[in-house]
């Protein structure tokens, strides 16, 4: 199907339908509507390969996210790609393993796909700023921030949450509802990202109320996954560590922590309470309901691209934005059992 | 960061770091380790888009998801990805939403990104030889096929399991396991797509048993979504619809109706058995673990980009790919209580 087979359609000459489909002014009503009219009888669609070529960069945003299966993001991207469709640029998303090197996979991906900009899930938060010269275009960190790199303020955006403020507070509900012995479920309390963030602050909750940390209640999985979860809570159960409650630094490993739970014969909340940070729609029918601290993933997303769209068409100075998160009371925190 | 700061640096011209990064051979071993080592050193990434630009196609293929939030496509996407990588291709996704039209986004990609071929997942089952004439790459349709269109079939491939085949199974399962009052969560009866073919499957099991159907077990949520399956469940229930079990066409929606039973003080299984398909992760984290037909998300991410390659690189004749299922007996299936 070609513009040829359009004009020949509609007996007009190819050139009338270019205009047409380019929005000249210059055609009149009649052979606009008769052209039209063949293009969507004919379910032709206009190349635009020879115009890609000439213009130097489409208007397109690179996404790299880290963890394709992470359901957090999925809410983010459709915000993303929502948002972007609004202000016309469209979006390509590039999927990396957790081995992998975002900024490596942007730098590549910004150059042979000429993008305006960059998102990035998931990624580190220690970038130098040898690390990010190779980036030619301008980025935003997307639920993360460079808490434990040297980068400029002004030389990127994000948008997130205080990881460190939010894990006090989960960790703070529990002990607000008369627990002291409670346990985590992380990666790593050393990773210089999320998950050593998170557990700073499940310690500054502990210390706050003077309560000794405990390492044996301390589980390190080292996989962000659901079955790293799901055994790293069958080993802390299986080694008799002595809690009342759990914090799990993410809403999909507190879902897969709740069934190891489960397949040891504890309940939830009776015989251990379960708090997590997220709100990932999956949450939301466990049973029970996870209680959980949401971020708002919605409002990142968007954020995410106006931020960037700014500093790409406005010359905008890159910005740093902080979400608070909303506590829903599901029904898995619940007072200790009184021996 | 430019291909002349790392010829500063290495103190060679730069037309050597040039064909040191072409791979050409009239390079000294030495020449070549001192060049490659600087540009680790400044992270130096080749501007591959001049040569892009000269390429009338790069080695991409096209990815088109319908949902983003499905969590039955995420471990497809990560073999699709993986397999591409081995073949030399790079892949873009494109999300669309439940409303829009796959073959336009897929044709718009293809033209706008020089696609070398497309893979469509979640699309229609009905479509045209006049619908796909503007698609001018190869495509092959992963997870469903045009059993309701009128395409040839040496016009496009397609991996998939076989939708009715699989619902009857399902339906088989709680009919070995004593239920004879069997209702259904699905999208729709006749939406020309999977929901209408795994209808027939139910329909199929309980007549080759000598069950008569009975259209009051049967809901119809029209979204594919977990919201919508929870509250149909929760129609089910409340408008007093006689069923000891409960098939629900997809793995994330069987764990949302999963939840409207507790939610009505229903246990499963003892006082509804639920099965469903997909074998999506969640589901095996569910309390109990979802009794479900796994498909192998696997090798149809793999063979998906198999096909297609063989299409684009040696002009391969197209083939329709039919997989098993797998029975995974979890714990939500069991016989009916007795009255």
């Amino acid at each position: 199907m070609t513009i040829k087979d359009v004009a020949a359609k509609c007996g007009v000459s190819v050139s009338t339908v270019s205009r047409v489909l380019n929005n000249h002014p210059d055609v009149s009503k009649a052979v606009r509507e008769k052209v039209m009219a063949a293009v969507e009888e004919l379910h032709y669609i206009p190349n635009n390969s020879a115009r890609d070529l000439v213009k130097s960069q489409t208007s397109t945003i690179g996404v790299v996210v880290r963890g394709v299966g992470n359901p957090f993001f999925a809410s983010i991207i459709t915000a993303v790609e929502s948002e972007a469709e609004k202000h016309g640029y469209s979006i390509i998303l590039n999927h990396i393993k957790s081995g992998e090197d975002e900024l490596t996979a942007g730098a590549e991906m910004a150059r042979s796909k000429r993008l305006k900009g960059l998102i990035l899930m998931g990624g580190c938060y220690d970038y130098s700023p040898e690390q990010v010269a190779s980036l030619d275009v301008p980025f935003v960190c997307c639920t993360f921030t460079n808490t434990f790199g040297n980068l400029g303020k002004d030389s990127f955006s994000s948008v997130s949450v205080n990881d460190r403020d939010v894990a006090k507070c989960a960790v703070d509900h529990l002990i607000a509802n008369g627990h002291k012995k409670i346990a985590i479920i992380l990666d790593s309390i050393c990773d210089r990202s999320i998950s050593e963030l998170r557990y700073k602050g499940y310690l500054e909750a502990l210390k706050s109320s003077g309560i000794n940390p405990d390492y044996d209640l301390v589980e390190e999985i080292q996989f962000f996954d659901m079955r790293s979860a799901y055994e790293g809570t069958l080993r802390l159960i299986d080694r008799g560590a002595d809690f009342t409650a759990l914090f799990v630094i993410a809403d999909s490993l507190a879902l897969a922590a709740m069934k190891a739970l489960s397949d040891r014969g504890r309940r939830v909340p009776e015989d251990c309470s379960v708090i997590s940070i997220d709100g990932i729609d999956m949450s939301l029918y466990s049973i029970p309901t996870l209680t959980t601290l949401i971020q708002p993933t919605e409002d990142m997303g968007r954020d995410a691209v106006r931020t960037l769209v700014s500093v790409i068409e406005e010359g905008g100075k890159h910005v740093h934005l902080r979400y608070d998160t909303t506590l829903r009371e599901g029904g898995t925190v619940a007072p200790p059992k009184k021996n």
